[in-house]
């Protein structure tokens, strides 16, 4: 798999680039790589969504690293990526880019994407800086509603923990506006937070067009020039992809004196400096040029996409054991996603976000369906495939044959889910928003009829966002969900079915009943749950941090802190013993969530501050300690600073939001403590 | 129709009362009064959410002023009314409680309204302050995401108005949580803005056990007692309905030095005041009691419930002239909504809001339903009924006869929509909020087949919240929107039918295309209205301000200013000639909306900022001036001051959000202008 030719292109590119400057420069060469290299034959990775689902950060650093080595390879200096964006409404059409609806879960995994990234000397880019998940309605770009403490406790904290942990070296700005500003058009946000309170030193890049956007959409600017005057005293370094507003305008304006041209320094001086830092200054520089062909998807490449594959797929139910399935056991596989190879793939791996736009190219990748990857598990099963209707076409003729192979198996393998695709082409991805959760199309129709038949169902959900599965609450056989799972998603929901591989995946979202009543996420302080004072009830059907294992875990001799009173300041280690006590190997993900039960603003019920991933032979246990520390129950409070209050706390050990294993309630004793740049932002842990 | 009972019990109390205190001091008495007085026997008028469909706020003031004489005849001081919520999500149960999705309809009906009420001698109580209407997914009560700019510029102008305009003395603090700060517990809202800012000297009450919900439901509060203490120190006077917090925990904790003596004095004074001024402290005072028996349903009342109902009436689409229907038609009325007199009434009114809980209670006032209103209009036709389904309960098996009915008729009349009632007990009022805006239960599926039919069908609303209706879009006779419209409600819908009443109401909320993608209002900035960027296209079915009259209206001989710049404090006048151009008398409703194609923050691509009703015989004509003023472009900028700005504004005249009929460019220049306190709240108009 020979990928040579991408890279001499850009080379030749660079080299005319150099040659056309008065100073011989090349360009800083980015590309996209939110879940993988968005390049042909590069590995197809899962998506973010799914990076959320493993709670495994390691790996996911292990990902990014491979990510970066392969785009040095070609030339590429810096990836438009991470997507730190906090869930805040999943109908948003961007979901599958995410992290999940926690800006802990986001930063901490964010985060390590980004260690992993610049280990590779790829300039990570951080987007989208900042709110933009918080659409109204969910409609891609649509104005935010939200307030300054929203933003400064869930919005930016994931932002804050890769740039310290992570040590990202560009930030995008978002499209989007905040209360009537847009944030390419904000130095409060992209100068006076980033650079002057956080110390930010690396370069503020647009999203692509967004500079022009200020004109044409935000209608806060009357021109080109102006657009860019705007943007550059806010702060935006870069224009992207191409000049529009950066360019002859903004000369003419800069030599007319509407725009001071030390914006124009200053944008250029950081510029340089990264091209400096990055080498193309040094004298003698040539573009690299691969001396071999260049295998962007390579055997080990393809072990950590199949690893994190493995890892992510969340198994919802299992009530009655009907999965794993039984080897030599007849399987009616029905449904749209079961036979295509994209369904695995978000909508920026390069097939979905570019080959689909040139059929007539090779995929460039090995990609499995589930159903070849089932056949390929079970060769002693009785399999049949039909199809049952499109992913969103409203055609139900494929039904009857969908039921009558159905009644004729033991089981029945329903793959439903969403198509990626950019735009309006697909059910998910970037502008394919939708106005509810309901599966898509006559899916669920489909799936109502696969379980009229009495035959068990085991639905298998290849998706970008979650879904309402309320309507077949406790009529499905088994529920499985993964999110894009990449190259490698067959063979492993294929593993998960067969039982080859041991389940572990932890929802990101929140999985709802029905599919109305939104947004709605975890986040909620009491009067987001369900109460007395509304009709609606918008408890989830599986909660945040939600996921079952073919093993069982038991949660043993926890142990807190001697005394439960510490200083608002201080710190206590939580720990407890779990042990694998099926006859499975598996994994359990401890959770700790915080109860702040009186505050001097309201406070969401419960919020993650810390996890821990345990990898478990059977019989086997590991002590997880907790190393809580006040800092992680700071908050905004109602004068803008970040505080801990003292007063009670509860730290809460569960297997979901909503499952709650233990409960350490302490005192947070001594004043109001203003907390800084350099509090702690992650609760430690200790496997042993 | 005596109802002297209660007026004498009232003396009593406060009798009583007096004379348990050391002081000899009665209350203050209060009710509801949100559309109607609240009271056995009172006149039922239409919901604010009609009010807002009249767009006629004379006529509002004429039904207060009654409400208002009705309610001191019986002792009663203060009326916890109206509604100033703008509108922001129309799934929230709460919608038929206010005027609509723009502040400066609902600040002009609702001045309106408190300058009627308090002409009889009642203090009218501006609720809620602030925000509640923006709760996240509509939920009753969930917290609001919302920044500063929107508060200022759509949330608070409307109490703005009704303060300074219509005088009003007392102001209700809302349940609701904007970013984390509970209303109840704001004093940068309660005592900075209202009173230090706006110069408010009346009382701020509690909504109904808001001040201990500090601690039960916001939990910023520990105790009772700290409840007591956020509250007084906010600037809450009054805790309703009855002593929780600021009874004997409150008298502990400032006996404990707790809390300051001085606010609790505070507080005490701001009542007194106003019992001063209510002359409950003259000497000699004594109970007002009725001479002889009260009658709070006179005839007069109910021709002004009738005028407004009629008023209030939207048609929204009659393509083929269905409509009027003919005297000797065979009409086949069906629907849940059709012979149900309680159809006609929002939660607040007296048999809905208590009259439901005791329903061996006689209704107390006399209330045709819209079956026997349109037997009456027209006595020579064939009518029949037949119910089709319930309002939310999932029987379809009443479609077979519905389905035959029409087949036998010459027109449908489906009389569909919301039984409004309390915390669930509906489908629409206080608590009962909706997923989406699908017609409640299987109300849309006995639409399509009645639809199905091919017989015309004549779709009459009555309900609390706008509907998803796109799915008949084009499919319908007509159309025909009342929002509950009172006792009279059953006549006025009646006349429309038959032509008797022509029809003249405007939409004050938008109705959308389809039930979900919700939370939608006409008030959007460019990126909030239909575009590349996603897949969901919001734009709605009908658009605010919309409504049709069975007369025809031409607009004729546009004049705007002489010179097109004005100052940034200057003004203008825009004046047009409607004309009657049909055969039959009734009344165009002409809005004048802004658009500001460039501002320093983004802007609402249209608002409304004046209106004016005008009642035309055949072939008559009136001239109507607007006199705009520039202070009306103002709009909050990123420092949050309130400001003009210079640049080209487009003034559009138009009969409604999206039907411009003309439109007057100007450039306002200068410099930007600050403007205070003493701004321009209203386009005043001139008809002649």
């Amino acid at each position: 798999m020979a990928r040579g030719g991408g890279a001499r292109a850009l080379a030749r590119a660079q080299r005319r680039i150099a040659e056309a400057g008065r100073f011989g420069i090349p360009a800083v060469a980015h590309e996209e790589c939110l879940a993988g290299f968005t390049a042909w034959g590069a590995t197809a990775y899962p998506v973010p969504l799914a990076w959320g689902a493993t709670f495994d950060p390691a790996l996911v650093e292990a990902m990014a690293a491979r990510i970066g080595r392969d785009m040095r390879s070609v030339g590429v200096h810096q990836g438009l990526a991470p997507v730190l964006d906090v869930v805040r409404d999943p109908r948003w059409g961007r979901v599958e880019e995410t992290i999940g609806e926690d800006p802990y879960l986001v930063g901490t995994i964010g985060s390590a994407y980004v260690r992993g990234l610049e280990s590779a000397g790829i300039i990570a880019t951080l987007k989208h800086f900042a709110g933009y998940a918080s659409s109204a309605g969910a409609r891609n770009l649509a104005p935010v509603r939200a307030g300054t403490r929203e933003f400064a406790d869930v919005t930016l904290p994931p932002f804050e923990m890769a740039l310290r942990e992570g040590g990202a070296r560009s930030v995008m700005a978002a499209y989007t506006e905040t209360d009537g500003v847009p944030a390419s058009a904000d130095p409060d946000l992209l100068t006076g937070l980033l650079r002057e309170q956080w110390g930010f030193t690396g370069t503020v890049v647009a999203d692509y067009f967004a500079i022009d956007f200020l004109q044409t959409l935000h209608r806060v600017a009357g021109s080109p020039a102006e657009s860019a005057h705007l943007a550059l005293a806010a702060g935006i370094d870069v224009e992207l992809p191409t000049l529009k507003c950066y360019g002859k305008d903004l000369v003419a304006a800069v030599r007319a004196g509407t725009v001071p041209e030390e914006l124009v320094d200053r944008a250029a001086r950081r510029v340089l400096l990264q091209k400096c830092e990055l080498g193309l200054l040094d004298e003698g520089w040539e573009p690299e040029l691969p001396t071999e062909s260049i295998d962007l998807d390579s055997a080990e490449n393809r072990a950590v996409a199949r690893r994190l594959a493995e890892e992510s797929v969340v198994l919802l139910s299992n009530p009655d054991g009907v999965l794993p399935l039984s080897p030599d056991t007849r399987i009616a596989v029905v449904g749209p996603r079961a036979a295509d190879a994209l369904a695995m793939l978000g909508c920026y791996s390069f097939p979905s976000h570019v080959g689909t736009q040139h059929p007539e190219m090779p995929m460039g990748i090995e990609i499995p369906t589930l159903l070849d990857a089932l056949r390929g598990e079970l060769p002693d099963a009785k399999v049949t495939y039909t199809e049952g209707c499109g992913v969103s076409d409203p055609d139900t003729s494929g039904f009857e044959e969908a039921v009558a192979r159905t009644r004729e198996a033991d089981v029945c393998v329903a793959v439903l889910g969403d198509r990626s695709g950019l735009f309006g082409r697909g059910t998910s991805g970037e502008g394919c928003d939708v106005a509810d959760l309901e599966l898509p199309g006559v899916q669920g129709a489909l799936l109502d009829a696969l379980v009229g038949t009495g035959v068990p169902v085991v639905l298998v959900l290849l998706t970008g966002r979650p879904y309402a599965l309320g309507r077949w609450d406790g009529r499905l056989g088994a529920a499985v969900q993964a999110f894009f799972p990449g190259e490698e998603g067959g063979p492993a929901v294929a593993g998960v079915l067969s039982g080859r591989v041991n389940p572990s995946g932890r929802l990101p979202v929140s999985v709802p009943r029905g599919p109305g009543g939104q947004p709605w996420t975890y986040l909620q302080p009491p009067l987001g749950l369900a109460g007395e004072v509304s009709s609606l009830d918008p408890t989830p059907l599986y909660a945040f941090g939600h996921g079952r294992s073919y093993t069982a875990f038991s949660w043993e001799d926890f142990r807190g802190a001697e005394r439960t009173d510490i200083g608002t300041d201080g710190s206590l280690d939580l720990s407890l013993t779990v042990r694998n006590t099926g006859d499975l190997a598996g994994a359990e993900v401890v959770q700790l969530y915080l109860h702040d039960p009186v505050a001097a603003v309201t406070r969401p019920d419960v919020r993650l501050i810390g996890y821990q991933r345990v990898e478990l032979a059977p019989g086997e246990s590991s002590r997880v300690t907790f190393r809580f520390h006040a800092d992680l129950s700071a908050f905004t409070d109602r004068s803008g600073r970040r505080v801990v209050e003292p007063g009670v706390l509860e730290l809460r050990l569960a297997a979901s939001a909503a499952d709650v294993r233990h409960t350490e309630r302490l005192t947070l004793t001594g004043p109001v403590r203003e907390v800084g740049l350099n509090r702690r932002l992650r609760c430690e842990t200790e496997v042993s």
